[in-house]
């Protein structure tokens, strides 16, 4: 089976070095591990819009071929999760494949929004109380289909690369979804 | 047509009006819009997690019933959109349906993140060249659903609020998909 590595670990100094690390987790249970990698396109000719495009065609393109997804929901730069990685999930839940996903963070949403009084932000606005560990929708595309939702506290130092939840994840997904 | 409002508009003090504001919007086009409130469903007896996965259901439900999304896009709680709203317009791109999106902030994403260095951010992570308002995979899925995408700088008073753009990406559903 074909495990969809979504994330902003492409955003990562080393993106290579992070693909090859979590394809070789994929591999040891069992699992072929796809990252979208920007750089294979060839972008000659095309403007920065029509690069954005390609990229985007490219990724859609791999998600068909998989399984299944394994996010990396660790919150980037905001309270949330990415959200180009939010919006796969919402591409691969309603195509009916197991939603899969971790986070290097362990407070729930609810502690990580600074707030002005108790639930609300600093904006006035309502800070969702669920204690889900981001948006509701994410969760409950990972609760719904099937999937397992890790995370743990990781230190700043590795906060954006570590992979020990990850591989956690990796291993349930291995007892659901293979013989 | 039904449309379904996608946005972090729940978490408005004053949700039900947005609602109304929005949904005289879209019968003023010929649309109907749908808008996902979370207070319609009955929570008691339910744990905080089972009450958010109802929550979950039921705006999957709301997504299946409507024809096309219009998502709210505007900046929330960092430098990019609600994740919430990036995974409904994921869900609905892979219906095949019809993205829309509008941001009430006319910068594009590389000018709203802090950068370190060119295209770099404080964390060292790189940031999308793209001229993408956000990340690619939402305007790639509004592009090549046939959607629009519209943006406008709206001051801070009404950032959160203001539906001029809004009523502007309507109008263009309208003319693109009613006959």
């Amino acid at each position: 089976m074909k495990i969809y590595l979504a994330g902003p670990d492409v955003f990562l100094p080393a993106p290579l070095q992070a693909a090859a690390a979590k394809q070789a987790i994929c591999s040891a249970y069992g699992f072929e591990g796809l990252f979208p990698f920007d750089n294979e396109l060839d972008f000659s000719g095309l403007s920065s819009f029509e690069a954005a495009m390609a990229i985007y065609k490219s990724n859609i393109a791999l998600m068909d071929r998989c399984d299944l997804v394994v996010a990396n929901m660790t919150p980037f730069r905001g309270a949330s999760m990415d959200v180009g990685t939010a919006f796969e999930m919402g591409y691969m839940a309603a195509q009916g494949k197991p939603v899969f996903g971790y986070s290097n963070d362990g407070r729930i949403y609810a502690d990580r929004v600074t707030a002005s009084a108790p639930g609300i932000d600093e904006q006035g606005q309502s800070i969702e109380p669920f204690e889900t560990h981001d948006n509701l929708m994410l969760e409950g595309a990972i609760e719904t289909s099937g999937g397992v939702f890790k995370c743990d506290s990781v230190g700043l130092e590795d906060y954006y690369t570590a992979l020990t939840t990850f591989e956690a994840v990796v291993k349930a997904a291995a007892e659901r979804l293979l013989p």
